[in-house]
This record gives C-alpha cells, structure tokens and sequence, in this order.
C-alpha cells in the first residue's frame, strides 16, 4: 500500500479532513479525544504530511514570474491559479505582475529578469508581436500561455487551443443554426494574437458557407481599454446595435459575452429569443449565467499544467521550446438557438 | 510644469500612447515619421519615462507574499490586482499563494516565511482563528485583508469593512422592502471570522424589527468545499427549495447570489419578481448580470491600497499593526423588489 494521504487518516478516523488537519495543527477547536485518536492513527500509518507547506523544504529560493496583460479578463485568474498550484508542487514561487494594456510586456519581462531573477516567465495575454532581436535579449525560458502569434515563429515556446480552429468551430455552428447576420466582438484592428486568429476563423467559417463577410458586423475592441471585460463587451455591443442588425452576436470571450447581453437587454432585445450569443473560454461565469452561455471551452486546468511543466522541463534544460495545441470544447447552452425572422 | 507623462507626449504629437510606446520601445510597426517626430518631443521634453518596468531599478530582491484562501471568490482576484499593483508601484516582488480549504493558512504563512523570506504577508480569506502562541510565531509584519475575526485582538493590523454592519445594513434594506422570510446563505457553522459577522449582522436586523430568526432560512456552507463560489451559492440554494419558504434571499457574496438565481431560475421561481436576491462585494459581474444584483460594494481599490501601505509602513517600521474600517455601500440594483404574498 502506498502512502497514506489526509483524506485516508480521515475516512479512518470517521472524522472530516479539517478535523485532521485540526488535530495536527494543534488547534484548539477539537475534542481532546477526537485529537487523541487521529494523532494515533497517524502514528501507526505511513502518513506522510504532503500538504503544500510541508513541501516547501527547500534549499534556495526558486522563482518564476507571470506577466498577466488584461485584467479584466477572469478568464486568466483560473490560468493564474492553476500556474500558482504548480508552483507549489514544484517548490517555485509564484510572482504575479500585471501589464497595463498600453505597456510593453516584453520591456517588463527584460527588467524583471534582470531584478527579480526569476528562473522563467509565463506570459498571458497581450499580443505578442516583438521584434526577433528584442525576443532574444530574454535569456531565460518563457512560454507563451493562451498567447499565439498568428505569424509565431518555431521557437517559441506556447500553450493554447488552436484559436482559429474553435473559432471555426463556433461560427459553423452559429451558421448551421441557421443565423446569417453573426456579428463578431473582437481584438484591436492591429491585434496579431489570439484576437486576430479568432477573427480569421470567423471569415474562414462565413466564406466556406458561402455568407459574405460585411465589415459593418464586426466590431473591434480599443486598443488602450481593458479588452476582454464585461464593460468592453457591453460598449462595443451598444455600438453595433447602432449601425446595423444582426441575429446572433459572437463576443470572443465570455466576460464580452456577458456584457453584450447587457446592452442587448438594455435595447429591448430578449437573448437567445430574439438574439444568441456566444461567447468563448468557458467560464464559471458563463454557466451560471441566465441565459447559460454557448462558449468553447478552453481546458484551463490542462493549458496550466502543460504550461508549468514546459517551462519546468526548459528550466531544466530537458526540453527546447516548443509548441502545444489542446482542444477546446464546444459547450451547446441557452444563449444560441435558430434565428426569428425579424428586424431589430 | 512637472515632468510630462507618456499621455502628454501622445498629445502633443497626435498619437495614441500605444504609437508612443511603440516609438520608444523600436517597435517596427510604426510609421518612421511618426517615430521620427515622437522621439524628438519626448528628447526636447522633460519627460522621465516612469511605466513600471523602469521603475525597477534597485538592488535587491524585496518580495511580500499574499496568501489567498477560497479561490472560488472572484473577489479575491480583484484585491489580488491591486495589491500587485502597489507593491510595484514600491518595488517589491508580490509572491501568490493560493491556500486550499483543508489547509492552515497558518502553517503555510510560517513555512512560507522561512523559505521563501518576504518582508511581509497579506491574508486573504480564511477563518484566522489560531492560538495567540502560534500567532506570535509569525515573526514578519502581516495585514489580514477583508479578514475580520469576531474576537479579533487589537494587536492584529486588519483592514476591511465592518462586516457585521454592511450586512446589518442590506438585511434592513431587504425588511425596508417588506420582507420577512430572508434566507441567508452563509459561512460554515464553525466560522469566525466575516461569516460569523455577517450573519450577526443579519440577526440583529431581524431582531431590531421583531422579525423572529427561524434557523431553517440559514444555509451554511461545507466547510470542506470552495466556500464564496458560484457553485456554493447554487448548492445552498437548491437545498434551502426542499426545506423552507421565503421571499427574499440574501447571499453573503455577489458570487453566491448569482449561483443563487440559477437555482431559483431552475425551480421555475424567477427573481426579483418572484424571490429577491442580494449580494455582498461589488462585484463587475453583478453589475453586467441581468438582473443586476443588488450588493454592499466593497472598496477594493482602497483595501488594497490601504493594506498595502499599512504593510510597507510596518516593514519600514513607521506604523504598528492596527486595525482599519472602510464604508461599504449599499447599490440598490434590479435584484430586489418589495414581496408578492405568495406560496412557493
């Protein structure tokens, strides 16, 4: 038998894991008897205390840092959380920094390696189009998280779902439910990541079913707003609703999908009966939300973990960057369903 | 005139601020002209470029660690950006650490300090009920942010709202509305600390308006599961439709109330018309949710600046630990109405 963990001590004992956790702490909330008998166990099993602060034996102090652009997307704290849990596991500290939309990520990465010395870097967000030369001045390992340049060179190292793919995916099941008139809320004209990628998925999906591609439906995000936020989707969406019509809305995250329910509900349009909404990530969020939202999900947990590992492996020297492609998920929810015939 | 800012460069040639970082960052996509013209402002300005990444220059490494239990509270990640936020506006390294349910967020602050050596700790979330003995271990300054014991000694530096009086204040409001059958969804039972105060809270308001407490309209969270979460809030909910009647429903975070009105949603009860729903935090998402959701709006650009400098202060030894209380406000949404006498 391998070892025991917290929850074994606990089933054994007929006791809750805080209980446990109680009676090794010393805590002082718990029945001397109960403390007694859970102490014994562990005595006599071969429990070995792996919680996270027990793990942190450790000579040295071993760091990497996360660059985070857009703070307004929720969608990066689960990418956040996760990256921190690896952390842990690995004995590394978790450094958080965030990057205003209108500063240079890879300028504050250079400083920050230089300061902090941190053994790697995760970029999230942000769009990552830096010229080679200035790419090679960072000279410890990075990998690039839910970031991909649509023109992204060989070399670097990147963990994401193929933006363009379920971006595809999504209007090809908005057009096979029979909407023609998608609009689409989308990244900064210059945008040449994720943003621009989602949107070239859409104009592939439209094309190859034969719906022309009108400018009008599109909206794009300010470049020096926080982007994927529930207040970018809510503007961008009363903006469209100015200038044209349209049957279903594809905001590219969820955050922008929820807001554009906002500004639909605050024209007098009943989301999904008058108008679907899709958005994409798949967020908590989103299932809560009333109407649920259709979204693709990205597998957060995995994109962390893969991520974290890569960047470990390169620390390491076991691995040269490279890049990673996971699948995202379709989620069929409330917010979509076929088109009315109506005018707005 | 002072130093100019980035913003005043963007001005004085026309430009967007991006255009200007791009310019100083030799970014190739930009029009060398514009380049040409921009470098020349900014070389016969006084402007000192100031974004974070040229703020930090120093010579060591000085971190502090923020400690974050209960991940499923999105609130969290918005304390967590502002605390990121101050600590590089002071040059220091902010360290993550997220800290499970079942574990002591205790022990990990001590191992944390020892290995990790932060000037300081910020506590996020968690019950912090441990032996005074095993406090004074803790040998670095520490703030225990939107943390509030209901015992809590003086000698603690806190810094939060007053949780037994924002909630005194919603519970009044939702009575003021005519209701009398309130369920609450609220922390474990064991809970100390803003759970305990919050649900006080609540029973006072109920008894300053002789409404009498019926403990079957209380719904306590599993102390083992993500507490302030959508999905806790959805599971309390669903649980309190077998057991009781009620007309209004005060969740103790915006989360929770959101979780909250999918359960009713999916009992056929629809809110506010049928069962008001409030919150607590302020969150964006129950700004853009539809309907909006009633909520006690924390200040959480202010904790977090507060916290901060209360920390750095302590570091430095400017300050000793003390205890501050920010104003809460009530932003009475579309969540709740007055009651419809009914039946459930």
């Amino acid at each position: 038998m391998g070892n025991m963990t917290i929850k074994d001590i606990a089933k054994k004992c007929g006791v809750g894991v805080s209980t446990v956790s109680r009676a090794m702490n010393n805590h002082p909330d718990i029945n001397p008897e109960t403390k007694e008998k859970i102490l014994q166990t562990i005595a006599e099993s071969n429990y070995v205390p792996n919680n996270s602060a027990r793990n942190l034996k450790r000579t040295d102090a071993k760091a990497i840092a996360v660059l985070v652009k857009g703070i307004g997307n929720t969608f990066f704290n689960d990418l956040v959380s996760g990256l921190e849990r690896e952390c842990q596991r690995m004995n590394y500290s978790c450094i958080l920094q965030h990057v205003e939309e209108q500063e240079d990520e890879l300028d504050i990465a250079l400083h920050i390696t230089k300061e902090k010395k941190p053994r790697g870097l995760v970029f999230l967000g942000g769009s990552f189009s830096h010229p080679r030369e200035k790419m090679e001045q960072l000279e410890i390992p990075y990998v690039l998280s839910t970031i991909r340049a649509a023109d992204m060179e060989e070399k670097y190292a990147a963990v994401s779902v193929d933006d363009f793919k379920e971006s595809y995916k999504m209007t090809e099941y908005l057009i096979n439910l029979g909407h023609e008139r998608i609009a689409i809320l989308t990244a900064p004209k210059e945008d040449k990541s994720i943003g621009k990628l989602r949107l070239l998925g859409y104009r592939k999906a439209l094309q190859d079913y034969g719906i022309p591609y009108s400018e009008e439906l599109v909206s794009y995000m300010n470049a020096e707003e926080d982007r994927y936020s529930f207040r970018s989707g809510y503007k961008l969406t009363k903006q469209l609703l100015q200038d044209t019509e349209f049957t279903a809305l594809y905001a590219t995250s969820d955050t922008m999908a929820i807001g554009a329910c906002r500004a639909l509900k605050e024209a007098g349009i009943s989301v999904p009966a008058q108008c679907s909404v899709a958005g994409f990530d798949g967020m908590d969020t989103g299932e809560f939300y009333i109407p649920s939202i259709t979204t693709i999900r990205q597998p957060v947990e995995k994109i962390a973990k893969a991520t974290a590992d890569l960047l470990f492996d390169m620390i390491k020297g076991k691995e040269k960057p490279h890049q990673l492609v996971f699948e995202g998920e379709l989620l069929k929810r409330e917010s979509t369903v076929p088109p009315v015939k109506r005018k707005f």
